[in-house]
């Protein structure tokens, strides 16, 4: 007879949910071995002093799931189940896997400064979009993205860079690497693609990442070298033409003509410009993309507003020829858009009420003087042995050349012991070259106004202490 | 002598940047040729009726962009640039590459039921998170997704599917498609994926995306056949055990068992358990995932609020056994987490107050009522010829076996003339078995209640007119 006491039934649950518990345990243990015929439910009932329907509840879920087998006619068996260790329902204790560094300044973090953030004209429009729209904001987004977002970008690219661009041919995504891993998709599967050199490290991580095939290529004064992207079987060449990283080059636009050159000589050549900070040019207008330029549908042209507004607001787009258009919707239209609907419709309405062109003339401003402070700082500082500083006209990262007998490695080292992360000029670079040595890169963009003086202190006390 | 016209100026245009417009479009046009030598700043700011410093900045523009080059001491000279054809700058025009569909009910949707969204709830936490946080809006949040969301997760899994999870297993990412591609990077590259067969389509197009190695196995009534998983060289295999799509398949504990059994004779052995529609369990309790059982760290699990709540919310999770968190934090804290960080905060909150369970008790009447009335319907219909209807128990999709004479290709194409979107099971396998015909997959959970009828009727239409 299977008897159950029912007084250890927590409060408020079920009869029924606290037999099938019983019985699953039973049978888990193996105190009901598979093939065990059970108790009719009448008989289970009875000896319980339940309802038949709460052993019909308790039995199904049970069939449901598999403990038991039920055959015509001669009742329900235990199924064929191992019996499994005790289970223990406490909540898993949380292993600490991870340690966030706690830097006392971090010259690679790239973010934009929280402080400068437009909080009041962000949660205004963010509030508007919460009571204006409806079922926009649960419905499934259009693949490519929002369409006011779209037109609010080509609006705005039109008016800022010159850039002639249809909403349609525009990809809204969470990030530029999201971005990036749907591009592959829609490129040739043979394409061999090329990385400037030195250059941003994601970009040939993201390429070993999808097993693809690359090349790095030269980089000399007016950008990336023809030379050697001639003699390389590269099909795909990704450039920041506007302002490299983290050498800071400008392409010269006899460089620009020659690289569209290139890509117009093969029907499957292409160009990815990542302009991830060409609004961020201070002393001279944003230089017209590449985009503009181009006659052949060879640009693919990428940007994101993590960098121009705030890393937490995860949209980023790019710009396809028609030719690659067309292929992205016929593959990827199964994929759902991956950006917020809300904070797609907040930043449409965002750009369209020129709110962001007008923070974005607030940042160069503010990032302008940060650069010159910084340079400042450097060019005082009694014990940084500062030879050269680069940078200071775009974006926000300056090259420092130091003279010194430590490697870079020691100098990453003895930064560390300062509570300051940087990095050097060499580790953007395939081979370490004499010019690329011993320059160290200073992303400013999160770096605290009142904090600089005593950052570019400790940057100094790395080479006294030596 | 270079004279331009300054009346031409736009309205508000500083002098410099007309200046520079002029400049460069005689330098793109070949009227100066390269290498010819420019006035030098007081000759042109004299011939102009401009400043020196208005000349000044209209060359130092075209110098950062390369249409000029200085050489010291002898002044300012055009640069080598190709003349390029004139530049239309006209807003380009909107190629309508792709149309959307308008289907009087589309039966292959999966989306949620957008009338049924907790709007005003939705809206109150935005609202409060809007108000109450401020920082943590626009900063990088950490890289697998916001701290408070994964906890609220955690503790939703062990009150609703009793699954004992440490927030730091959990991956928040915008869309299970993306986590899929962050989860290939980290399961070995040498890696054959197993897919159910029949199956969820969008499994073996990623795979495909991937250039994977993947095989189908066999689906059987307890669940995926582990005869075909042994005899075949797959080392991941994805299922749906909690409820199969599209067969309805609940796997056994028995089947569940081997499973674990098969995974856990090598290392490199993982299951992932993808439980897109669990939570929607209608007569029973709903059935504790894999990961309940599984004592070797061999389960990945996969869910999304994307169906749960609404499609427009991309966020999605993933639950990675503690050897994989380390290779993806290892591998992957480069990568930005892709949802927004306002919607995690949001989400936290609407699962923290009860809001989100709240949601699912009443979706999951509604959903249950819904398949009810289609059921009812598909009986009650003199002119759909259907022997059997399988589902209603679980998620939101019904199989309608139907006694035809025609193929499953010239069914989907009646159905198009009667402006319905259907599949057959027959597309969702590898090979047609005389069994997987004539079988319709009719998913109904963003159909409308009231043109339900209509879309019965119409169905029926499809095999009368034949």
């Amino acid at each position: 007879m299977l008897r159950y006491d029912f007084a250890l039934r927590e409060k408020g649950q079920p009869l029924y949910e606290f037999l099938y518990e019983c019985l699953k345990e039973d049978i888990q243990r193996g105190r009901l071995k598979a093939h065990t015929k059970l108790p009719s439910k009448r008989e289970l009932a009875r000896d319980n002093g339940v309802s038949v329907k709460t052993v019909m509840n308790a039995y199904d879920q049970l069939l449901v799931e598999g403990y038991l087998v039920s055959r015509e006619k001669s009742g329900y068996f235990v199924a064929g189940v191992e019996a499994v260790p005790k289970y223990h329902p406490e909540r898993a204790e949380h292993p600490q896997i991870y340690v966030e560094d706690n830097w006392f300044a971090d010259f690679t973090a790239n973010n934009a400064v929280y402080e400068k953030f437009p909080f009041s004209m962000w949660r205004k429009v963010m509030r508007q979009v919460l009571t204006e729209y409806d079922l926009e904001l649960v419905q499934r987004a259009h693949f490519l993205g929002v369409k006011e977002l779209r037109e609010a970008i080509a609006d705005y690219l039109y008016r800022s860079r010159r850039m002639i661009v249809s909403p349609e041919c525009i990809v809204i995504g969470a990030s530029i690497e999201y971005l990036y891993g749907r591009l592959i998709q829609i490129l040739p599967r043979d394409a061999v693609y090329g990385v400037e050199n030195p250059g941003y490290k994601k970009i040939p991580r993201i390429y070993e990442e999808y097993s693809l095939n690359w090349e790095y290529l030269d980089m000399n004064d007016q950008g990336i070298s023809i030379e050697s992207l001639t003699k390389s079987q590269v099909s795909v060449v990704h450039v920041s033409p506007e302002h490299h990283y983290p050498l800071g080059t400008v392409m010269s636009v006899a460089r620009r003509q020659e690289l569209l050159n290139w890509a117009a000589r093969e029907t499957e050549r292409y160009i990815i410009e990542d302009d991830y900070d060409g609004e961020f040019r201070y002393y001279s207008r944003p230089i017209a993309p590449l985009q503009v330029m181009d006659r052949n549908h060879r640009i693919i042209y990428m940007n994101t507003f993590s960098k121009t507004l705030a890393p937490a607001i995860r949209i980023s787009y790019m710009i396809l020829p028609e030719k690659l258009m067309i292929r992205y919707i016929n593959r990827a239209n199964f994929y759902s858009n991956t950006a917020s609907s809300c904070e797609q419709y907040a930043l449409a309405k965002f750009i369209r009420e020129g709110y962001f062109e007008r923070h974005l003339s607030r940042m160069k401003k503010y990032y302008r003087i940060q650069g010159e402070r910084l340079i400042r700082n450097i060019k005082q500082s009694v014990l940084l042995p500062a030879v050269k500083v680069l940078g200071g006209e775009c974006g926000t990262h300056l090259l420092v050349k130091v003279d010194t007998s430590m490697t870079d490695t020691e100098i990453k080292w003895a930064a560390k012991q300062q509570n300051l992360q940087i990095s050097c000029l060499s580790e953007f670079c395939s081979e370490v070259k004499p010019d690329y040595q011993h320059v160290l890169v200073l992303n400013y963009s999160d770096l605290d106004e009142a904090a600089m003086k005593e950052a570019i202190r400790r940057l100094g006390n790395i080479f006294i202490d030596w």
